[in-house]
Parts: C-alpha cells; sequence; structure tokens
C-alpha cells in the first residue's frame, strides 16, 4: 500500500496528440501479464533523455545514448519507445548491446522507421540475456494495441515490484491553446538493481525543439526524480524521457526564455513531482513519507548533502519507522554531512512545526510527546536550518521497516 | 551471538605495567551493572587520541582534544580516563563541556593529579544532561576497585547494546624484553548516536614519545576502526585513545623510523584490528561478516570508495543476510562508486575463490551454486579488482538483518 498515493483511473490519464500506446505479453518471466510496451510518435516528434550516471550501465541506456545527441536530444526526432519489463539487459555486454539494437530493428521494421529513431528501455534481472526473440514476437500485438488512451495499461505494463501503477496529467492553456502532459513512471522506492531501476516517459503535444527539450529534461529530473532517494544508489538502467509531438497548434518554442515556456515547464514539473514522488510513496516496504528540507545553506550542494545523509541513514529511517522522535541520529546526520567549517551552534531543525533542536542544542520549548505526536503521521517534513546562506534543497524518501529487508531479502529466491 | 568472535575470558587480558582499572556502579540508567570505569596511569606515560570527525562532536570529545596537544598527544602525559555509559553528554551545548570538566574535576580532586591529565568519554543517549553527581559519588568505589587485572571488568562496565565484552592482548619481546599491548572496546557494529558510540583504550608498557604514539594511533585507527563500518556514520563521540606508561625496561622511542616501533606496532595493530572486527561480529542483528576487499584500482581513495559503497548498501547487505548470491547488487554499488572513467570491462570480482564478474560481465565459469555455496558461510570476502593500477583497501562490515530494524526500530520504546 503506498503511503497516500492514489493511484489515476484510466480515464485520468489524458491522451498527448501524435502519441499511441500497446501493450503485449512476451512472458518474458513465467507470470500471466503485459510486460512489453510500444510507444509510438508521429512524423515531427522532439525528444530528450536523461540516464544513469552509473558505470555499469545496462545495454539500452548505451543504446539510447547512442541514438540520442551528445546533448540527450533525439536530432532526427524520435518514432517510438519499446520497454520490456523482467529482464534488465544489464552487465550483459556486447551481446547486450546487439540484444538492444536487435530489438530497435524490430520495431523499426514494424513501424517502417530508422532504427536510431527507436529508444529502447528494460528493467527486472540482471545478468541474463535479453529474450529478443520473445519481445519480438510479442511486437505485432503490442502494434496492433496502440492507441491514444492506453496510458494506463502502459503504466501497469512496466511495472516490476510496483504495488501500483504510476501516471500523471496536466492540462494548460499556452496562449490559449491547450497543451497536454502525459507521464508514466515505474520504480518501487529503493533502488533495484536486479529489478533494475526507475523509468518514467512523459509526453507533451507542445512543439518544443530538441535542444529546448535537453535542458528541460535534465531541469526537470534534477528537480523531481533526482531529489527522490532512499539508499543513493543509482541503478544501472534508470531513464527519463520526456518527447514533445508538436501537435498542439503553436508555433515551435526554440528557446529556453521564450514565455509561453513557463506554463508548460510547471506542468512537466508537477507531473514529474507527483512521479517522483510516487515512487517514494510505493517505497518497498514503506510506511511513511518524509520530506527532508535543509535550507539557510551557503549552497545547495551542503544542503542536499546533509538533506541526503539524513535520508540515508539506516537509523533516521528506522526511527521513522517506529514513530520514534529520536533526535540524537538527525543531529548525527547533519553532523557527519555538514562541512568541517558548519557551526553547530548556528543549526536548528524542526519535526513539522515542532522546533526540535535550536542552536545546535535541544529546543528548551521542546516536549518529547509533540516530536512523538509529529512521528506518528504518516508524512512528516524535516526542516533544517543551517543559518549561513541562503541556499536550500529537498529530497524526499521513506521508512525503513521489517517488510523492506523482507522484500529484499526474500526476492530471488 | 557475535559472528566468530569469542570473548576473551579475564586471564586472557594480561595487565599492563602502570595500569589500574577499577569500575564502579553509577546508575546512570535504571539498570543493575557497572556503568563508570576508571582508568588510572602512572606518572609518565604518554598518550595519543583520535576523534570522531562528526561536526556535532560530544562535550567529551571536547574537553579530550582540549587536554590534549594540537597532534591529539598528552603533552603533559595522562593520569587516568574516566568513562561512563548510559549516557552520551552529546548535543548538550557549553552546560555539557561544563559537565564534562566537572567529571574529570572530581577525578583529578580523587587521585591528586591536574585536571588536564584525565581524559573523559562518554556513551549513551544523547541530549540529555549528564548526571555528574552520580558518577561524582561512584568515584570512591571505582578507585577503591583499582586493580591491574580489572581489563575485563572495565570492558564489560563501558557496554551498552554491545553482547559480549570486547578485548584482546599481545606480548611481543623488543630487545629482549617483553612489552605488553592490551586493549578493550565497545561498540555494536551499527553507529549508535544515541547508544553513542565506539570507544577504545589500548594500552602499552612500551615507552614511547607522545608525538610519536600521535603518528601510531592515526595509522592504527586508519587501518583498523576506520576500515570497520556499517553505515558510514561516524558518531558524535566516536574515541580511541593508545596510551604507553614506559613501565618496560626500554630507553625510550622517540621517532616513528626506530626499528623497536616495528613489533610493538604490529602488536598495537593486531589488538586493533580484533577489537575493530569484534565491533563488526557484534553488529546489530548482525549474521554474516563480510570482507571487501578491493585492489588494482588508481589510488588507495578510490579503493576505499567503491569498498564502502558495497558495504553501505542496503540492497547488498540485505542479500548478505539472505545467502543471495545476489551479483547485480555489487556491480550496481561498484558502478555508482567508480570514477567516470573507470572501464567496467577491466572490473572483476569474486566471492571468496568464486570469479563471479569477469572482464565486466557474467564470468563464463561462473555457477549459480559455487556462489550459493559462499553465501552461505558466514564469513565471506568479497575481493574487486579494478584492472587499472596497484592500490588497494580494505572495509569490514556486517549483513542487515530483520533484528537490525529491530533493534533500532525498538530501542528507545
Amino acid at each position: 500500500m503506498p503511503v497516500r498515493y492514489t493511484p489515476p483511473v484510466p480515464a485520468e490519464l489524458l491522451p498527448v496528440a501524435g502519441v499511441t500506446l500497446g501493450a503485449a505479453a512476451a512472458r518474458i518471466k513465467n507470470w500471466q501479464r503485459d510486460d512489453v510496451l510500444l510507444v509510438a510518435f508521429e512524423h515531427g516528434t522532439t525528444a530528450a533523455g536523461v540516464f544513469t550516471r552509473n558505470r555499469f550501465c545496462a545495454a539500452p541506456v548505451t543504446v539510447c545514448r547512442r541514438h540520442l545527441s551528445a546533448d540527450g536530444s533525439a536530432a532526427q526526432g524520435l518514432r517510438a519507445l519499446i520497454v520490456n519489463a523482467g529482464n534488465a539487459n544489464a552487465g550483459t555486454g556486447a551481446p547486450g548491446i546487439a540484444d538492444a539494437e536487435a530489438t530497435c530493428a524490430a520495431v523499426a521494421a514494424a513501424l517502417g522507421c530508422a532504427q536510431d529513431a527507436i529508444l529502447p528501455f528494460s528493467t527486472g534481472v540482471i545478468m541474463e540475456p535479453l529474450p529478443v526473440a520473445k519481445i519480438a514476437a510479442a511486437l505485432p500485438q503490442a502494434k496492433a494495441a496502440l492507441a491514444p488512451d492506453h496510458w494506463f495499461a502502459a503504466a501497469s505494463a512496466i511495472m516490476t515490484t510496483d504495488t501500483v501503477p504510476k501516471g500523471a496529467s496536466r492540462r494548460v492553456a499556452v496562449d490559449g491553446v491547450p497543451v497536454t502532459v502525459t507521464g508514466i513512471a515505474k520504480g518501487s522506492g529503493m533502488i533495484h538493481p536486479d529489478m533494475a531501476t526507475m523509468l518514467s516517459f512523459v509526453a507533451t503535444d507542445a512543439p518544443i525543439a530538441a535542444p529546448v527539450l535537453a535542458v528541460l529534461a535534465r531541469e526537470i529530473a534534477d528537480a523531481s526524480f533526482n531529489c527522490a532517494t532512499v539508499d543513493g544508489d543509482t541503478s544501472t538502467n534508470d531513464s527519463f524521457v520526456i518527447a514533445a509531438t508538436g501537435r498542439a497548434l503553436l508555433t515551435p518554442i526554440e528557446r529556453t526564455d521564450d514565455p509561453r515556456l513557463t506554463p508548460i515547464r510547471a506542468a512537466l514539473a508537477d507531473v514529474a513531482t507527483i512521479l517522483a514522488q510516487a515512487i517514494v510513496r510505493d517505497g518497498e516496504g514503506a510506511t511513511k513519507f518524509i520530506t527532508i528540507a535543509v535550507e539557510g545553506g551557503r549552497d545547495a550542494a551542503e544542503c542536499r548533502a546533509i538533506a541526503l545523509r539524513i535520508a540515508h541513514s539506516p537509523l533516521v529511517k528506522t526511527a521513522f519507522f517506529a514513530s520514534d522522535p529520536n533526535l540524537g541520529r538527525i543531529v548525527c546526520a547533519i553532523g557527519n554531512a555538514a562541512a568541517p567549517d558548519l557551526d553547530p551552534a548556528g543549526v536548528s531543525f524542526r519535526l513539522d512545526d515542532v522546533l526540535v533542536v535550536d542552536k545546535g542544542g535541544r529546543a528548551p520549548s521542546y516536549r518529547e510527546e509533540d516530536g512523538q505526536r509529529v512521528m506518528q503521521q504518516d508524512e512528516i517534513t524535516v526542516r533544517v536550518a543551517l543559518g549561513r546562506g541562503r541556499a536550500k534543497a529537498t529530497v524526499w524518501t521513506c521508512d525503513f521497516s521489517h517488510e523492506y529487508v523482507s522484500i529484499n531479502a526474500d526476492y530471488r529466491s
């Protein structure tokens, strides 16, 4: 059960002009479900992607980078995404890359387009050969299923340990013209090298030039998926792609300072934030959703480092699980992440509205029962003030439960 | 039950000439046990300490630093250590520092020596005032108990969540003269901000000048306690002190390249390594002891970063708990820690003798049952070869079990 996340009903995921989606069952694992997703785009679609920085990136990530320009944008236009669950095609060396390309070739043949207009994605077990033949055999079924209103089925087909499909839509007016943004994601809070991955695909019908989309994708990933963390690990397959079909009746947006981009950027950021938070809310074994906001820092990097240190501390996470207002654990995490010149006497933090630590020590006003009250909530904000600047950073995380150990200890058995 | 660690019997912990130890019950918590330890040293004892780098260091750490020279050595000679369990005197601000000094003053009065010849240590709950009066009231009992053969009682008095007392001794011959090294430690694998801390005290009767001891302490801490990790957090109170009473019949060792230092350094390193590993073996909920050795790196820092990333990954740790030879999780951790210019194709790793990954991919010789066999052991070495240099680094860690969540979720309740 995700923490305060209600999955969308199919009708909430608005079609995006120029995008059709079709799922199929390739039986990549021994399961009864769709596990292959084909997303097709009409001519003229631009795209940009942001990918894992893990050195052992998966073969499909290598192929995505190959099919994109240096800035991560689809220079020649994007025609399709092909996604499979159940096998990550990671740690598979040169044959894995050939398999990912072979998958793209099969899609290109089915759709009658260039192979490098296809981007491939995989999520599942690492170090097993990708069953290309199964995926290719499922393509006719996926192609036959292509429809603009299949976003919900698409979100379901890419799930691994996710307990619910994840998707969101926004519609905004740009110069009086409606622009739609719809996105889906998979990922279950904790990073999963063998379930492999956070994947997210967002589409809009706005006409956005590829280089502008590349800047947007990086900016939005940093403000959404890169704020969602559980253990700081980036999986081998993490991928986030934005596609812009240009079907909305607007002249092309070719500059990042085009004022028409403002509502579109907000809509994209909204959708990406909902999806990123949904991944944390559906975190393995998660019982609480925690926002960690660090402010008053000298720069954003120091705020982010402290926020991540708190978010990754198993002691802090188990305290949240136990609803224990264990101040020392948060203080200790701050102390470990802080720069050597940070003065502890300038630091304070709050649990929601409750001032816990003031000027580096227990706040005189703090009462254990107030901390206890906040800790019992299923959604909590930790707000740390460093008292030496104007920079800030926020990350989202979840608690650490018995269920997490069970899921991860028992997964392959 | 620690993993393959049998605590010493009292007779194994050899007296060190010039050192006496006495424990007492100050009832700092509502428990039936000794919780205060006094360690007295004869005149002429040199000492050096290494302390937490956490910015929120505890008051006793601040006072230790005050009572020591800039290099961490006891310039004027060390007369006593005063240690309490049950309260960390951390996050207590200026009053906490005054409390730590007051404790030293009480010891100085009891022993008739200077206040700055005393080093104070605390371990326990954070952000509660230190009950100085209780500690002072217990001092006569501790002083009356002072005896050279009370190392085992001392190791027991400083325990918190430790399930066994931890101690070790070595005796070596230096120019035909016997030199003794005995040490004790507390800490239970995971860092405990509120149980607060790894503490370790090691004494030798060798005559070692304070500046030499300062170099030794740093070097030995780096090769022992700084290799023992579970979550990378340094607690607010971590402290490691070596004292040298100079009672062995040797002329003073005043240079770090004195050849007589070689056997003494080895004995000190042995004792510190046993203690550091004992802390991991007694880790909260630990069922396995894991050595992670990374070699073939460009420098030790990159080897250590990769080793720590593997050691801190909750996914790797839960896989060890489950005896699951889950290759992908280790590959992913390496990939996250590695420098951007590391070529995955040069990387291999072994589980004990079993080659798992070769040239960045699954080794052709690897069979799941071989990995399974190693993973079922309670002591395992992961050996990673980076294939691009001669540097190496080793860390020790433990697995991550249900019991860990229970201990840390339920500790304060």
